[in-house]
């Protein structure tokens, strides 16, 4: 075990620990709570992934999928893995993750070495356009937010108070902010799993109050450069009270590193 | 079996039959190929949901994510299914396609009622500005693409002939069109799961000659009304050969009935 694995929260609460053929045990933390007072969606798909990240033999999570069956309580789990299909030049694995013998996620993934990724470039689109982290404010200060312990974790920097936190929805369920790890962890593909999923939804802004995640799809793109990640947060079609809630995340180089896509029902 | 499942090619070969606990067989048919001469991922895709639409209480797809593991041949085909979660209102089972004892296609999707879907509605996108389908160009008139059978299957109305297939690639990936079935049968959500992916590339007309699914994600936001359906397709990043490709499916009554997103690599 690497001494990052004991120095940071993230690391510490993702770990696995091989018990037997593909299988493997976790500790579901209390640290990385959603305001639904259960587990981050996120954080409960990064731990999914860690075994696999195990097993194969690539280093990058390209893109994974995580179906969430039960919400996810802090306390011990199980995780099962099978190895799917090994190839030359990625790798792909699915893992379902237990508590009390129950299912709670089911994820698929795809590994590769996006430091290999030698193919075409073509950026499109662009960054979020914010002022620098430090001409910004902290969206959260001064507002207590009880056992949402994620935001412990995790801090954010946003242009001005968002609407929602103001009780003022904006109307628009959209938003760009600066996020990075509150203990001074940088990003990496490992970490990006979970951080597409560690903001506010964004239907916050059209003045619902939580969303649940039924999947989660995160497309990892690049290895993040260290520092803040700009991030751009959406949802475009409610119906019928399910949406959909995409993410981007650009690293502090400019470079576009996490896309997400949730299909999720509001609460 | 109902007659529906004579009359049409879309039900004729997603049909599977069940062949004991769990297990289904099915008949991969080359009325749907692609370019490269394999299955369609979509035809695929929605080959490998058909079980589930028989195993689970629910009518609709709400969410699916498809991981392409070996390339589809025409020939028989083996599916082993497994209810993963039975719930109240939405039901996650997993598919995964065999082919000469090798696996194809690993599925998992959630199902559920959008008959019953009586939450909130919030539309903020709306629907390609395309004139009519009788006032647009058959785009592939004239043009011979061999070995392309889905071409058989399912018909295009754009407005221009788009610059990819006039050997002028615009630079830009994205476009809109109108799509249908040839033969007259009308889109439902066990279709839009084919459809989201029975387009082109993008990625053609930045001057791509093709690309290979990795993964795919669709949510199924309503049940189509019958008639043609008006689409959207765009990338807008490519890193290192990979790249998103993101579609969306409008109906003929101008509500969203389909999104989905591909993982996918540059050939």
């Amino acid at each position: 075990m690497s001494a990052t694995a004991t120095r940071y929260a993230f690391d510490a609460d993702t770990r696995t620990e091989k018990t037997g053929e593909g299988e493997f045990t976790a500790a579901v933390t209390g640290r990385w709570n959603a305001v639904t007072g259960n587990a981050n969606g996120g954080y409960l798909a990064a731990l999914a992934l860690n075994p696999l990240a195990q097993l194969l033999e690539f280093p990058d999570p390209l893109v994974a999928s995580a179906f969430y069956l039960r919400p996810g309580a802090p306390g011990e789990a199980c995780v099962r893995t099978e190895v799917v299909r090994e190839g030359r030049r990625t790798a792909t694995g699915e893992s379902r993750v237990f508590q009390d013998g129950r299912e709670a996620v089911r994820a698929v993934a795809t590994f590769g070495d996006l430091g290999a990724a030698a193919g075409r470039t073509l950026e499109l689109g662009a960054p979020p356009d914010l002022p620098a982290p430090d001409e910004c404010v902290d969206p959260l200060e001064g507002i207590p937010m009880p056992g949402l312990t994620l935001l412990d974790q995790v801090e954010y920097r946003t242009r001005e108070i968002p609407g929602s936190l103001r009780g003022e929805p904006s109307g628009d369920p959209a938003y760009e902010f600066w996020m990075r790890f509150r203990d001074g962890r940088d990003a990496d593909t490992a970490a990006l799993v979970f951080l597409v999923d560690a903001a506010a939804p964004a239907v916050m802004e059209a003045g619902e109050v939580s969303s649940a995640t039924m999947e989660l799809t995160v497309h990892v793109r690049a290895r993040p450069a260290p520092g803040w990640l700009a991030c751009r947060a959406a949802t475009r079609h409610i119906a019928g009270g399910f949406h959909e809630e995409d993410m981007e995340i650009w690293d502090s180089a400019g470079t576009l590193v996490a896309q997400s896509r949730q299909f999720a029902v509001l609460l």
